[in-house]
């Protein structure tokens, strides 16, 4: 094959933000197929903030080291096939990494999943609500947030493409939900179409106060994807013995000092704060891919995209998560 | 009655440790019992971290008012009586306050306990290894700890009247226990008068060393008394899915801004960080009480006791809390 591969190297490790460089394309031809192997185009690419941890360092997955093709997930069609799983035409999500083609080995390291074909539902899906960012929010909603009816949901971060879902999830078991955003815009999307009870503007002064008038009997679940300044104020509005769900610190990612937070409320409140992470559950990710396609059929889950153009602009669509710039999964298309 | 009771009133909020004058010895007469009240004489003070909390503001309970006697756990003897469940003689524990004499109201917003009179304990070891820090070492372990046989169980402020419980219960529970504590005499004691495997003192250069060599297979449960650099250090030993059993953050009580975590550890290693009170197992304190009688009975459960004499010390009892500067129950002799 004479086909050439661009692909973004990692060259640096970022200082908050990805500056011009820290990643860089770079051209490699397609390689010949080994027997066992398959090659594929990858047709979109998933951004999140985790993203942003990979790059630091070593964290539940080892770094991208320098010089590697950075790691991100995907959406790829098989173009030619010499592996036994795969065959030519099939669509594959996985980690596919920021790059056109990419080869997948006999054994992969991660394995990759072939899509379903569900009618009316877009392929692209398999990468937000009904991928890992919506399989996220499954578990994080149902084995540890354990929503109950009439509680209070709070979500931050809360039209990216993780809290939308979380939120969606409250409202279907019958919380009360609250989501805080960066922008009127994201607040009226999380009101008007996904039915949120409260959203607030985080970037209002009088955010706060609003928080407390949106939540008149505290907070019994924080979905928390943000942490520090945000994080704080959910946490000065739990009830006794609520659940805070940690699914990310994205405030924290690109900067060297995260944020404070108050961490005595955890005592005060006798709070349950917990970590997790979707790979924990990569047994069960059939069982959540389900649900919430079923969800999605009964019209009780929303999802919305925001596509940016070429692989060459991922950098910064991996930027516009920490500056907000996103509503709903922010997807590349190659 | 023409006795007079000397108290300590506070004063002034302190900042960081407690200046002369914060809290401040005031001279009142005895009042005059009216019916269903009782009179004790303080005998022993209970000198606890969380007294500076009290002293802060509102929390888990409302701040000490300025011009109040200040609040503390103590242990007294009933010298009058005009109250249906005490008679003269009775030893009593409770909240007596920083002071010399208590006077009980029918209706006291703290219940007092009556002391059970068991041979060969003395009833100082109501204020703690089966008191109030006793109590919370065991709930904190049984309830949220959950040690199991051979899990790895690291305990701060290791040499402190709850921590000392704390790490006891792990040995009875069949874990590998190690104490992180501020002197070698103190590493000494939790080694050879505890049975901790191994103890750690945080003040040597090179005390991160020894913790993970301590630590061969990680930890499993952090009984966290401290927060600040040493959770830290010990979050960085968690296995995943560990449990942090969050009882204080002592190094924060005395700083405007307490000191960083690596809140991002708490993702990357799923960890589960629940914060507990005591007195929400107020319903269950006689079993908790009973089973640790039985165990300092079979001789598992070992205390020590660092007593100050005089009530006019009692600031200086608590500023040692924070420097370091007792082993075991500190307590005041009135």
């Amino acid at each position: 094959m004479t086909a050439t591969n661009r692909q973004l190297l990692l060259h640096a490790r970022p200082k908050g933000l990805l500056a011009p460089g820290d990643l860089q394309l770079a051209e490699t031809p397609v390689p010949e197929l080994k027997d066992g192997q398959a090659l594929a185009k990858v047709k979109y690419l998933s951004v999140d903030p985790t993203m942003r941890v990979w790059m630091a360092g070593d964290s539940y997955l080892p770094a991208v080291a320098i010089g590697e093709v950075m790691r991100a997930g995907g959406l790829a069609e098989i173009i030619e096939s010499k592996h036994a799983q795969f065959k030519k035409g099939d669509k594959i999500v996985g980690l596919t990494g920021l790059q056109e083609y990419v080869l997948i080995e006999a054994q992969p390291k991660f394995p990759f999943q072939k899509l379903p074909s569900i009618p009316f539902v877009s392929d692209t899906l398999f990468l937000g609500a009904l991928g890992m960012t919506g399989i996220t929010a499954y578990f994080g909603m149902t084995e540890i947030g354990k929503p109950q009816k009439g509680e209070t949901l709070v979500v931050s971060a809360a039209a990216g493409a993780t809290g939308s879902v979380a939120g969606q999830i409250g409202k279907i078991h019958g919380c009360r939900v609250v989501g805080i955003a960066g922008t009127d815009e994201k607040c009226k999307w999380l009101l008007d179409e996904l039915g949120f009870d409260a959203a607030i503007n985080y970037k209002h002064p009088d955010w706060k106060e609003q928080l407390a008038a949106a939540t008149p009997k505290g907070v019994d679940i924080d979905y928390e994807n943000v942490g520090g300044e945000i994080m704080d104020a959910v946490l000065n509005r739990m009830n006794l013995h609520g659940r805070v769900v940690v699914c990310g610190f994205i405030s924290g990612y690109t900067k060297e000092v995260p944020e404070q937070i108050s961490l005595g409320l955890m005592i005060v409140k006798r709070l349950k704060v917990e970590g997790f992470l979707v790979l924990d559950y990569a047994s069960r990710f059939t069982e959540a891919a389900t649900q919430l396609g079923k969800w999605k059929m009964m019209g009780k889950l929303k999802d919305r995209q925001t596509v940016v153009e070429g692989l060459e602009k991922a950098p910064d669509a991996i930027n516009m998560l920490f500056t907000g710039g996103n509503i709903g999964k922010l997807i590349v298309k190659v």
